[in-house]
Formats: structure tokens, sequence, C-alpha cells
């Protein structure tokens, strides 16, 4: 069975965000009122597994090992792809 | 009101994403059957807004703002939030 998954890859809360920073910034300057900007990454990819549990377990494992525990927490969602 | 806004930014279909090749090339050498990778940003921030309809614009003119129209395409979700 095919599985699409999002895995949301984010600063931990206290970390510095200097991308976050720079782009409170730009967009202060251009006149909006953006604040409390945080900037993170989002990694779609599709996978085969034999069950969802088996996929749950894969991404878990890929989503740690592409992040930073010290510094990066990630999320996911996934879902079962209808094969044509 | 207070305004939390999710801003997801991707690569338009067809446009090459090297992140996403290299991510796969290290994935799949890790062993994981992981493909069509796609990395994109998550942007998320707070504004203030007076309805629904003008924190819309102004998430949109942002993210107009912030994102490279040829090769990029941004979605976003907006929630109010409920001040303390």
């Amino acid at each position: 069975m095919t599985y699409h998954a999002t895995i949301l890859v984010e600063l931990k809360e206290g970390i510095l965000d200097p991308q976050g920073r720079a782009l409170e910034g730009v967009l202060n300057r251009l006149g909006f009122n953006a604040r409390n900007i945080q900037v993170g990454k989002v990694i779609e990819l599709e996978l085969d597994a034999s069950s969802e549990e088996e996929a749950r377990q894969q991404v878990e494992r890929m989503a740690s090992t592409i992040t930073n525990p010290v510094m990066e927490v990630f999320t996911y969602q996934l879902k079962a792809v209808e094969v044509a």
C-alpha cells in the first residue's frame, strides 16, 4: 500500500529563530504588523508499507533521522494513497 | 482581533527540487523507501486585524511578497486567537 506523509519540522519553543526574526523585520518595514514569526520545514513524501502502523514507524524513524532533537520537533500526517 | 496564520510555501509542480532530491538520496541510502520527496517552507505568524476578511487580505499580500511567483505556490490557514 502507498502512503503520503507530510512531516512538519519546527524549532522548539524558546530556540532563537534567526530566519523568523529576519522575516519579521522585512515584513514590518513593509508595513505589515506580523509578529512571533517562526519558519519551519515541511517535507512531503510517498512510501510503501504493508500497514498504516508500519508506515507510521517508518515515517517516525525518517523524521527522527532528519531532525535535530536538541533544537527541533516534528509532527506528521499520514494518509493512504489510492493507487489508480 | 489577533489572528494566527500558517503559510505553506512549496515549489510548483514540475520545478526541480534539489533539496528533495538530496534528501531522497540520503533516506534511500539509509534503507528507507521514500520517494517523490518535496521540501517546502512553513511560516507561522500572528497579526492583528479588524476582521477575518482584512486578516486574509494581509496574509495573502504578505505571502505574495515572500514567495517567488515563478517557482513557488502558497496556501495558508487562518484562525482567530482568543486573547486571554
